[in-house]
Formats: structure tokens, C-alpha cells, sequence
């Protein structure tokens, strides 16, 4: 394709978008997950967040596996909005086989945090960070877990970020992206970066 | 292949990740592209801003696009980091060949303010959102936004957002993820929602 056509062809397309976009009249809370292997699940939900929180709507997070490494977005939050409910599971999730009781026990209790916040009508947006891990190892019931996404408070939406998850998630979600890994810094020997990578 | 599986190979994985990242000892700052159909490329941008403002670095927007409605992350960062450089293109960029000069013009204007940015030897971390478009559209000269982004201030790491942007752009780049569409809620009927589409 030469440049011309790709030019009309993008442009085309986006107004094909654009008329798709004020066509939809359906005002619903939505859930939208952001899965695959690449970078920018976690950033895409905090940068959603941001924007909640600029509407001045009210918003909650849930995070589902915590790093070794203080990250930014959580003190950014703490500091200059700390009526915000940021909960993290407590226990240090090691993929490790032999704390797979320990992990459970802090997946459910963190799961159950989660499941309040669901109920909460007058939250606008939760974020549930990593909440597939805890799907893909069994930690939680994979109905329970959609049936509470399905029964929760009408006005809220959800976003879930993490790889996998399953086909009731993906089929529930009412908008799915695929992060694909096409490159990634620490591939090449580069370090972990404060305000790219945590 | 079975649950168990599945869950020592997800184990395994994230070891062999986990171990190249300890590995990864090169502080280097990186050029990160966020491209593809999918929804979560701005809002990972706007993450990674939040995350870089968290660690107290300076950071800078420039938003090549910009909606008709003013976007969370907009009033967000103007109310609460009101120090923030933050540009956006001065015309509402149109996709229309018979504004075609005039969104040239505003586009080159624009690249201008970034490429001042790139040379800042203060910031940390500097988000150009819709940057690709300009690209594909030939607004900007390709060898000449290449040749900037490698000669920017070696402290500073880049964010760059959109759809294609060509493979000059994804090879410079340090980590590409390509975002990818597998459903989104304004195919379904369901009205953009603040907080989440803007």
C-alpha cells in the first residue's frame, strides 16, 4: 500500500470510529480488561484513575500482587489523595509452591476487600490490579469472582489488569485489550526505571 | 494443556522474567512505544506520568491529538501539578485533507515545543501522546523526530503513543507493546464514559 491509500485508509477508518462512538447512546458503568504479556496493563489502569479522578469522580484500588519496590503511583496516591482506598495484598506473592496456603489465605482476604468496594454505590471506577494471577492459580473461584463483577454496584466500573484470566473474564468485559510484548527494555540488560517501570 | 500446568509454566516464566530483570544492570533512560488498535495507550502514558510524578521527577506532556472534551488526566495534572509542562495541539486536528496545511502547520508548531523538551536537561520522563499520527501523515519528517528523540537529554525517558508510527520509531524504541483490540464497548452501543474514555 503507498502512502496515499494508508493516509486514506487511516483517515476512513477513524471516521469510521468516530461515527461508531457518538452512535453508542447506552450509558453504562463498564469493565475493562487489560491483558497479554506487555507493558502497560497496570500503567493503563492507573492512567485511568487519573482521569476518574479529574472528572472528580470517586475511585478505589486493589492491588493483587505488590513488588519489592515502593511504586510510584502508590505514593503519588497516598500523597495527594489519601481519602482514596488503596488496599494491597498483604503477604509479599512469591510464585513460591510451598507458601501456596499463605498466598490463598491473603488472595481471599484481599478478594473480600474487593468485594465491598463492588457493593459501594457511590464508587465511580476500582481498579483491580493483577486480579488474574489470582484466577489462573486458583486462589479464588472463578464464578464468585464474576458473579460479584456482574452484581456489582450499577454505576460503578471495573478495570482488571494482569495476564490471562480466563474466557468468563474476557467474555464478561465489555472492552479487552491484548497488550502484546513486541520488545521490552530488559531484554537488552536495561534496568528497571522509577517512573517507567515502578 | 491442564491447570497445573499452566500454573508451573506461568510459575516458570515469570521466574525467567524475574531473573532477567534482577539481571537488567544498565541505568539507561528509554524510549517506550505504546501502539495498536486496542484501547490503553494514552492511559498507560498518563500512568507512567503518574507513576514518574510519585518519585518526584519532573515530567512534561505534549498531546499531538486532542478531543473535544477536556480529558480527566488534562484537569487532573492543570489542578494538581499545575508546574507540569503541558502542551496540546492548538487546532482541533480534523482528518480532513482540506484543512490539510493548516494541520501541517499546527503539527510542525507543536514538534517545535517537543523538541525544546527533549533538550531539557531537568525532566525525567516526557509523554508525547499521538505522536504517531503525525508520522503516518508525513506532518513531521521521520528522519528528523528520529534523529531528535536519540539526541535528547540522556536523563530523559520517552513515552510515545498511537497507532503505527512506522518501524524507524519501533526500532529506536527500548520497549514496544503493541495494544491490541480484541473488543471494545462502543461496538457494542455503550456511550464513551469520563473516567475511562477521556
Amino acid at each position: 500500500m503507498n502512502e496515499d491509500k494508508f493516509n486514506r485508509s487511516m483517515a476512513k477508518q477513524k471516521t469510521h470510529v468516530d461515527a461508531s462512538i457518538a452512535a453508542a447512546s447506552n450509558e453504562q458503568s463498564l469493565i475493562v480488561l487489560l491483558t497479554g504479556d506487555g507493558k502497560g496493563k497496570s500503567t493503563s489502569g492507573f492512567g485511568m484513575v487519573m482521569r476518574a479522578l479529574g472528572h472528580g469522580q470517586r475511585v478505589a484500588v486493589v492491588q493483587f500482587i505488590k513488588g519489592t519496590q515502593s511504586s510510584g503511583e502508590e505514593v503519588l496516591l497516598k500523597q495527594h489523595f489519601p481519602e482514596i482506598p488503596f488496599f494491597q495484598m498483604a503477604t509479599g506473592f512469591t510464585w513460591d509452591n510451598q507458601n501456596h496456603a499463605a498466598d490463598k489465605a491473603a488472595a481471599q482476604h484481599t478478594w473480600s476487600i474487593a468485594c465491598k468496594l463492588l457493593g459501594d454505590p457511590t464508587l465511580d471506577v476500582l481498579l483491580l490490579d493483577e486480579l488474574t494471577y489470582m484466577l489462573s492459580f486458583k486462589f479464588l473461584d472463578e464464578q464468585e469472582v464474576l458473579q460479584a463483577l456482574r452484581e456489582r454496584s450499577p454505576k460503578l466500573s471495573v478495570i482488571v489488569t494482569g495476564r490471562g484470566g480466563g474466557t468468563g473474564l474476557r467474555e464478561l468485559a465489555d472492552t479487552v485489550s491484548d497488550v502484546k510484548n513486541l520488545k521490552h527494555a530488559f531484554e537488552s540488560g536495561i534496568k528497571a526505571r522509577p517512573g517507567i517501570d515502578f
